[in-house]
């Protein structure tokens, strides 16, 4: 005899009826092959004792089986699971109606992940939303690479090939990154030098996961991108904090902290430091080539907003001076083209990029294989080099222009200092109107705030001058009325 | 002074002629800011002396950073930076012989990941290439998914959503998702019940991170996936094997262990079992249900091949009966459209999901947002389905067909259990015919082989019929030449 009181769970407290759930768990015995055709079901009255239920319930759901062909019933002989069972039928349940055993918690132990998770029930956002520094994606390339993609997805030997080889990167996108990378940044390396990634919080989460661990110590800036912190964080590492001023992370504090204690990283964003916008200056570079060597650290060199330059050229990375091969340098095409297109690259020497690559290939496999390989048509092209011409052409105005929006009408609420580059002023609210409170209006989101320093980031190179203006102006409408 | 040391580093071995060693470097420290516009260089004798070179070399150097205008040369005088410096050039060297800090090594201590990579080094396929299981891209609505894609990026609103919220998966894909997997398997969960993944893949590398750990155990079936096994060795925990026959994973024998030892999770493929195709029986999908409440363990219940079942409609999952929460159910559509299209998922209760996706943040912030509305937009307007009917109808054709050619032209070679449903046969050679040999064969590319069961994985299901009767002939021919 099989065991009905397993197989049909009756929950009282459940806005299901109960003759509803006695129906739903027979079908779902003979969908996933516990009752099978032909098999015969017990008595109404039997079942009925068997559950703790009135028999008019257990009628009643037999009664709507039989309308959905799951069973036959022979009055007075017996009830039976029908020989042809209705295969696959929709869901003739309503959802909300249904029983779901995810009602439940997962009750046994796991992992607590100390982080905050935004939950969007909505996909309706706020009449303003100011990002961190996202491009804007209507005058990226995205076109052309789609096209591309497609022309790919159509040819017999490019599927055959899009996803080998996918854990570092295609070979045709990392060739074209190294030469691109020479070309801009003076990186001299090789394909085998480079990992492409899902994004450059990629690079970092498998930076740290390699040279990181209980007991090992990481400096990174104070604020830093707390992403990276997160990641840092995860391996059980411990994160020591060095102020970062106008020449970007503080070098001597750097080397007060070497003396006292085995460093194993160093974590910086050489330009546009997230979320302060400060470029390191050449003498930290040079200090900090040298503690590296002294002291035996590697560099985590995050060089995310390297393209966005405007009123001098970038200074080229710490990953393209003479070293020893101990700086991990990451970046990014989700600043350039759409943060939605996750991809990024990690430079390194070979030896460790093969032991990321091993790890990267546990964690997802790989990459879209199309994709990598439409960005390396891009890249080649020229295409990639002529939208970062004109797209910095263009966030350069619009920095300038929300500089003077700014000046004109926000003067008495904030302070700030105009970057060089990047896509982002960092504003630091005066002290009568704390930030918190703009996170409070429901027309407005910001993306990145700190209540610490009372300070958020603008976003300019994703709105157009009229975009701006609007923002500009929705906030100093509201911080009139604090 | 500054410390030209330092900054001009001579490798005398290098293939590079010093003199260009030097320029280069003078081009870099100009770039990177160390020598700024106006700063006086050595001149030539002095250098020579400090870099241990001879005078001529360096006055060769300087003449061929005079003549790319990156320096001034005052006869008698002095030579300094160009004022104007050349901005961002294209590179001029030859990537062969350019120096570069990344052919050293990383010397500083990091994880060593125990896993096998293979290295490509070449865009170009041997002839006959024999997958595990992919689906035909040529059959897939890729150009219906792009299409959505590309009139994504060009409306504000979406874009304004793309990437917001992609951490978990955009709340449309997983609306969609939700009654999706209610409708084809009986899943009845809400959209905060699933998680987005990068490809299937990293629902197991996530489970496996919250729920393994250094002393903990997890049964996995012999032989098993193998980057599942990986997955969990990376975690610190303990693999126990047992037996997996005709009827799936032998449930018995876990039972046998969980008497003697604490087991945290199991680990099942209950459709089409990877490598060996075989399908979970219900007798045992209702033994595993008892013994994970009985012994307190998760079931990852990986369904990677739902969808392709030819002779009889496929059981539900395990994750669709009456449970406690305890399983981790997770699926892809690699396995649908595209292996390039990395987008997978995972079923949980909500408190597990909320950590998997905080670790996940971490790991790479999130999915496309623009490629899963897309997928999204496939799935609410019926398109997926359609697909998947076709293509159940095309690759069970190809199974029978694929079955018979083996049959007529391969009995003497092979021997093989024809699978119920999925992409792929799992073929056993004779043992005089070792599987390795194969690999020898430089136009052949077998992806997936065990050389313990002296067996590889046929994936028919990418291939039409003419391509099925090729790579046999293939195979017939080289196995007649051991």
């Amino acid at each position: 005899m099989l065991p009905f009181k397993h197989i049909i769970p009756i929950n009282k407290e459940s806005k299901t009826a109960v003759y509803r759930q006695i129906a739903i768990s027979v079908i779902k015995a003979i969908r996933n092959g516990v009752l099978k055709p032909g098999n015969h079901l017990p008595g109404t009255r039997e079942l009925s004792k068997t559950l703790g239920v009135h028999r008019k319930t257990v009628i009643a759901a037999y009664e709507e089986l039989h309308a959905q062909d799951w069973i036959i019933i022979i009055p007075r002989k017996y009830t039976a699971v029908a020989d042809r069972i209705p295969i696959l039928r929709p869901q003739q349940w309503n959802l909300e109606n249904a029983l779901s055993s995810y009602e439940h918690h997962f009750n046994l132990p796991f992992k607590i992940i100390d982080q905050k998770i935004e939950k969007l029930h909505t996909v309706v956002l706020p009449e303003i939303v100011i990002d961190d520094g996202h491009p804007d994606v209507r005058l990226s390339p995205i076109d052309d690479l789609l096209k591309t993609y497609r022309s790919y997805t159509s040819k017999r030997h490019t599927i055959k090939n899009a996803n080998i080889g996918t854990e570092q990167g295609t070979i045709r996108l990392r060739e074209e990154l190294a030469k691109y990378l020479s070309d801009t940044r003076g990186l001299n390396i090789r394909s085998e030098n480079l990992l492409i990634t899902h994004g450059a919080q990629m690079s970092i989460y498998l930076a740290a996961q390699l040279i990181l661990g209980p007991g090992s110590n990481i400096i990174v800036g104070s604020p830093n991108y707390p992403a990276a912190n997160v990641a840092f964080e995860q391996t059980g590492a411990t994160l020591t904090e060095v102020p970062v001023d106008e020449n970007g992370i503080d070098t001597e504090a750097i080397e007060i902290i070497c003396r006292k204690k085995k460093i194993n990283a160093v974590y910086v964003i050489p330009h546009h430091h997230y979320p302060t916008t400060v470029t390191l200056s050449a003498a930290r570079r040079m200090k900090l080539h040298e503690l590296s060597a002294t002291y035996s650290f590697a560099i985590i060199e995050d060089d995310y907003d390297y393209d966005y330059h405007y009123t001098s050229s970038p200074y080229l990375p710490l990953a393209g001076s003479s070293h020893q091969g101990n700086i991990i340098y990451t970046g990014s095409f989700s600043k350039i083209l759409d943060p939605s297109l996750r991809i990024g690259f990690m430079v390194a020497p070979k030896n460790f990029i093969d032991q990321c690559t091993a790890l990267r290939k546990i964690i997802d496999i790989g990459g879209d294989g199309y994709m990598q390989n439409a960005l390396a048509f891009l890249i080649r092209e020229g295409e990639l080099k002529r939208h970062i011409k004109k797209a910095k052409k263009i966030y350069h105005q619009r920095r300038d222009f929300l500089d003077t929006l700014l000046k004109d009408r926000m003067s008495p609420y904030i302070s700030y200092v105009r970057p060089s580059g990047g896509m982002a002023i960092w504003i630091q609210l005066s002290s009568e109107y704390p930030v918190h409170r703009l996170l409070e209006i429901p027309q407005l989101k910001i993306l990145r705030v700190d209540e610490n320093l009372n300070a958020f980031r603008f976003g300019f190179a994703s709105m157009d001058e009229k975009e701006l203006e609007k923002t500009v102006d929705f906030l100093k409408t509201a911080l009139n009325r604090f």
